[in-house]
């Protein structure tokens, strides 16, 4: 699974019949600095996430194993929404309640 | 899954007869900008997509995950037509009536 | 699904029971322009290609979804041979009887 | 499959519920010389592994292949803690009692 | 499939259930040259591979194809030893009796 940040939405209405119901989150992925790597994914979104939120998502067949996207056209999928991570025993980020700024 | 623009179509009329039916569309990809990255694709049109259609297309098993692809051997599929997509609340892309310019 | 052009033939007489009577194929990536990307991939043939074709072949799970590769371990599989491809409404590839020369 | 050293933890409270009881990992690749190669991945922990050890991990469909992640939405798996290798009949790594030191 | 040469071992003695019985490789990609390109990876051996062969290995959901490999939490195999393979009617390489010299 890879970490990243909710920074849009993205709306089609012209699709094929499996994907009714999907909301669709474009993410900029994060590095385990919480620094953004400029690489970006559209995932369906399984968790309510909104944007600012910092989320794992998983790709390929495994985006399908969720109760919304079981059986769809969908190869990334938001499936939690980070509270904190460590790295070598100290706090890299910690979720705020506002979804404020990175723990110091 | 990944934005992308239709750009052309390809003709192979000697294939495996898992493949009969399929419409193939060149794809180049899109950063979340709307700019080209250079990479492209050829992908199983599942929604009836055109030249010049900005669309969302998926990538491995889940390209199989559509009524026309199903049990296929077809790794990449457009199964949206994207009508707009906005990053930290700004509109990015929106489609026009005549498939027209990119929004401001 | 990604565009090649079949550059030579592998032979492996040791193998797992499960790849008896494939035909392997190596590929060089070619780019929608026709030019060689300098990737290559070695791939079981479905449609009887040789050396010269342009082809198009998938990858991952989507290589097993033929009637010569079915469950086998397979991850890539050439599906089709490329007849002709236009971009922006320009014909950058078609075949010639031969597997002559790329069209102007 | 590919070499990682663990390095870190993360934690996610509102996930879907195939998540429920997995442990998250956050991994950095070694090469086979056990460099590490600044790429990194979180993973679900199937082996009881943690912070300072060295192990094989599982991307794609193949991470739900053990008894912890069958049928979840997860993408990277730890299913080894790595005892030792060799390249070239020369000892690259060797895991000591205490997690300790690369063996010279 | 890839071409890679084996390089070295690996032991994992504390892993999930399903990995016993395993003997894993570690292999250096080749191109169609011959040459190492750098990357490596870790496979299962599925045809009694050895240090300085030349192997055709599989990745992703493909790797779980073999008697030796189905269900389990492999997602790389090596399922041939290459014999030779062909560039453009010039053999770039031919197995020696003694896993000797690359062919002239």
């Amino acid at each position: 699974m890879l970490i990243g940040r909710v920074t849009g939405t993205l709306v089609a209405s012209q699709k094929d019949v499996s994907l009714e119901g999907f909301k669709l989150l474009i993410l900029r992925q994060l590095d385990v600095e919480g620094r953004e790597t400029g690489a970006h994914v559209v995932a369906a979104d399984a968790v309510g996430a909104g944007v600012g939120d910092v989320v794992l998502w998983a790709s390929g067949s495994s985006a399908r194993q969720t109760e919304m996207t079981r059986d769809r056209p969908c190869d990334a999928v938001v499936m939690a929404i980070v509270d904190s991570w460590e790295i070598e025993g100290a706090q890299k980020y910690r979720k705020t309640p506002a979804g404020g700024p990175w723990a110091s």
